[in-house]
């Protein structure tokens, strides 16, 4: 599932006793065919090399979940067709329980071709949704409260989401901590988002979402919106991520701080010439973005590993994989001291 | 296997007895994927709608031809999986003889994704070819002697130019007449080329092929080039079709006349207004073109079908049936009257 055979929780903390996970989204296959140069349109072309995996958001994360030692749970569609059979017996063997999975009989299981272009190493995916889509009444009541049975914290990516709404909800009750994976806008996500305690977002989405002027400006108008959030990442690819967490403590600094200053202070601090990922946090300080207000709370600038271009084989997934660690890393670290978690 | 749900032999002369053709080349898995917009790269993008239907040039035009009432044999490879399968039984539910498929344990078959722009109507398909692709030993003498056995005709595209050789040098033994299919430029095409007949070419290969500054001059050159060749017939979707077809009569015309401009007069000649197809075939003629030197021939200008856009469905394969008719009309009119056929 994930092209990220380094992953192991050899070399990381014990891991907490309760260490259930519960994801809702996307599983799917992808077939990934590469190409000598990206193809115009009405070209016909042959692929260099193809290689057909599993893949899909939430199956990707909840993999790396399972594989850093949680006991991830995954709730999605397929069919009952042969890539169907796939997904599911991939996830089974990384360890995702996929009792909870819904198979339909009859349609067609999710089927994502990826065009991985080996001039410009660009990625370019289109997904073709299984049939039929997932509905709310696909998960029966008892079964969502099995899944939810002990479960540390709940995770979804954005391609079911009144299914995810419906989990979330039930989650929220049961004061079950919530991470929204947000990729893309959709109707109906800020519904979700405002039941999300954590948010992981892609490159566009602030912006997309907030309308604002910066990343950083973008990041303070989620938390003003969104009032329980604790903290949002924006991933950025090779150049890493940025994140803003919400303090709540009682001493708080009064003093005001331009948010995008403040991140190109942090980006000063980053060292280039380290290749393993490092991160920068700013002090806990009142964060301003101008025409959106002001948050108290810290912004931490992470670097991702730089990887010689030759031993780049393939990211396909490796957003998905960040989500699977930042899961690791709450239900990690939150146990022991709630203000230092990072996990890049 | 094709979308023309039209083609039928209700209204066509009576078939000639012996009605065999033999095809040697591409049948595939088409997954056509419809776009709202042609994805950028680096885009992740959803289909609005998708299609799984049976692709590969040999595979639709002996499609076509079977449908047209002819004997179609089909020589070509694929793998033991579900793909392969799929290909199998929609040739044989076409009437498609699949006995002299090689089906090869393990591998995969041909996959052809096609990307259908919904806003621009192109078609762009990334062909991954089955694995282990297609070799002469493949084929043992006695299926290739069987496969020729009473046939009237050889077509072959140039997916499997090594195989395609062997075919059409014993079918060329036998005088068994020769189709070639010439789609893109390869290796040892022009061997397959000397061995052939009759020759149905893309838009951009006789110019590719020839370096001549034009279409009419190129088709010259081709018949030039290939001192057996009968006609060459270029393809211009829409544009309907260009023919040069060689004249062996012993009374020929000795004064020159410009190939380019021949064309130009012939055009002049077509009716816009017609929306059925039709053609405009000039006398016989010695048809210059400069730098390469003059042919006997006439040149024929077909036009094709015009289709409003609103019920134009879907034109993949429409190329392959064109071949398809042509090889019925080869079977069907040089048995009467060698000089006068023409099936557009």
């Amino acid at each position: 599932m994930l092209p990220w055979s380094k992953i192991s929780s050899d070399s990381l903390p014990p891991l907490p006793e309760n260490r259930i996970v519960v994801g809702v989204g996307s599983a799917s296959v992808d077939f990934l065919a590469t190409v000598a140069a990206y193809p115009k349109p009405d070209e016909k072309l042959t692929s260099t090399s193809s290689k057909v995996q599993g893949g899909g958001s939430a199956a990707n994360a909840l993999t790396c979940a399972s594989r850093l030692g949680l006991n991830a749970r995954l709730i999605s569609k397929v069919a009952d067709d042969l890539q169907g059979k796939s997904i599911l017996e991939e996830l089974q063997a990384d360890g995702v329980d996929t009792s909870f999975m819904v198979v339909s009989k009859g349609g067609s299981s999710p089927f994502t071709y990826v065009i991985v272009d080996e001039q410009t190493k660009t990625r370019t995916g289109i997904l073709t949704p299984g049939y039929p889509p997932m509905i709310p009444d696909d998960l029966s009541r008892s079964s969502l409260l099995s899944a939810l049975d002990g479960a540390r914290i709940v995770y979804s990516d954005v391609r079911f989401i009144e299914t995810a709404l419906l989990v979330a909800q039930e989650a929220s009750c049961r004061n079950i901590p919530i991470l929204v994976d947000a990729d893309y806008k959709s109707e109906q996500l800020g519904d979700l988002l405002k039941l999300a305690d954590y948010v992981v977002c892609s490159t566009k989405f602030p912006q997309a979402w907030t309308e604002a002027p910066s990343i950083p400006s973008a990041l303070v108008s989620m938390l003003l919106r969104l009032p329980n959030i604790k903290f949002v990442v924006v991933t950025l690819g090779e150049e890493g991520c940025i994140m803003l967490e919400r303090s709540v403590n009682e001493d708080l600094p009064t003093e005001e701080i331009d948010i995008d200053s403040l991140l190109e202070l942090l980006m000063q601090k980053t060292d280039d010439s380290i290749t393993f990922p490092t991160f920068v946090p700013s002090s806990v300080a009142k964060l301003r973005a101008n025409k959106f207000g002001t948050v108290h709370g810290r912004l931490i600038v992470g670097t991702a590993e730089k990887i010689p271009p030759l031993e780049l084989l393939d990211t396909t997934g490796a957003g998905d994989a960040f989500i699977g660690a930042v899961l690791y890393g709450i239900l990690n670290y939150s146990n022991f001291n709630k203000d230092v978690f990072f996990i890049c």
